[in-house]
């Protein structure tokens, strides 16, 4: 069997080619991938807000989503709230998950790894010293992040090890959270 | 009318009472204040996946949500991908927008000024150089955040100005996306 048949005996649903060709003509075409990406969130009362994502900018003109996709966001009992949904830094740790497990998936298809199943468990440690303002050396947010990828997949341990470093290396969300950001907040 | 008695009339539906007393109290109990937020994140084929939130420890023990939360995340199709969820960064930027807002609202509270509306846009730029592997130099995450509010309530713009700062030096996902954090990845 040569790579080229194996190639095809692979799937895991991500269209390889398709991305392999985008990245060919975006590389003559800097102003095309140039994306902007949007949420619009709306205070409920109390923490709890809702965010909701539907349009956004690239290739060079306005898109939209087939739908709009809504966040609900709020504290948990414990923090005398409403619990109506998630907490901020949970849906951090989700979207983390989220873009590294979506990097796996491509990254195996790119190497004719097929996959059975990929599950990733995501834990942040933080002490509320920091976001309650009883110790200024606290930071609010995360201390430590583990990601605990379990994955099932016709290839070796290295090979697996490799594609869960090499989606690491081209995860947005992981570049997001392991390196600083640039953010103005303003009131309009 | 006095200090209390206006207080009493502000309602933002944030028990500040409360989270004060959580200060005092935690402040002589450095373990209870130590959280541990998580996802797991299920891969259902190409570049989607399926996060569930539910449970956390903190103040000592395991706690649970009153129910569990759900986020799919997949790419669109200017992906060559299925749209089934939002992207993981808009994710990223719907959990900043929400962790401003519930620190809007209970800063607020906490001095006494009734909100009416708070609307929070999220604007995040990136070149797909980064993701795509065009250009090592690019970033894979967003070169510029930008948190626009539109902010309703019984305050001057200083204040309402001050709120929204107060609530970027208390807020965790603030600190999280604009300074480096401490990221693990291992395959179990």
């Amino acid at each position: 069997m040569n790579v080229s048949a194996n190639l095809k005996t692979v799937d895991n649903g991500v269209n390889v080619e398709a991305l392999l060709e985008a990245r060919e003509a975006l590389s003559e075409m800097p102003a095309a991938a140039e994306f902007t990406w949007r949420a619009s969130c709306e205070w409920m009362g109390g923490v709890h807000s809702r965010s909701t994502v539907e349009g956004f900018f690239g290739l060079g003109e306005e898109k939209t989503h087939k739908q709009p996709f809504v966040f609900e966001a709020d504290h948990p009992a414990e923090f005398a709230a409403s619990d109506f949904g998630a907490t901020p830094v949970e849906m951090v740790l989700s979207a983390l998950a989220s873009c590294l497990t979506a990097g796996v998936a491509s990254v195996a298809q790119n190497r004719g790894i097929q996959l059975r199943s990929v599950k990733a468990t995501v834990e942040g440690d933080m002490s509320l010293y920091g976001i309650l303002g009883i110790d200024a050396d606290v930071r609010n947010g995360f201390r430590t992040i583990r990601v605990n990828f379990e994955i099932d997949a016709d290839a070796s341990e290295e090979e697996i090890a490799a594609v869960v470093a090499q989606s690491q290396k081209r995860s947005a969300v992981f570049d997001i959270v392991t390196n600083p950001g640039n953010v103005k907040v303003a009131v309009v």
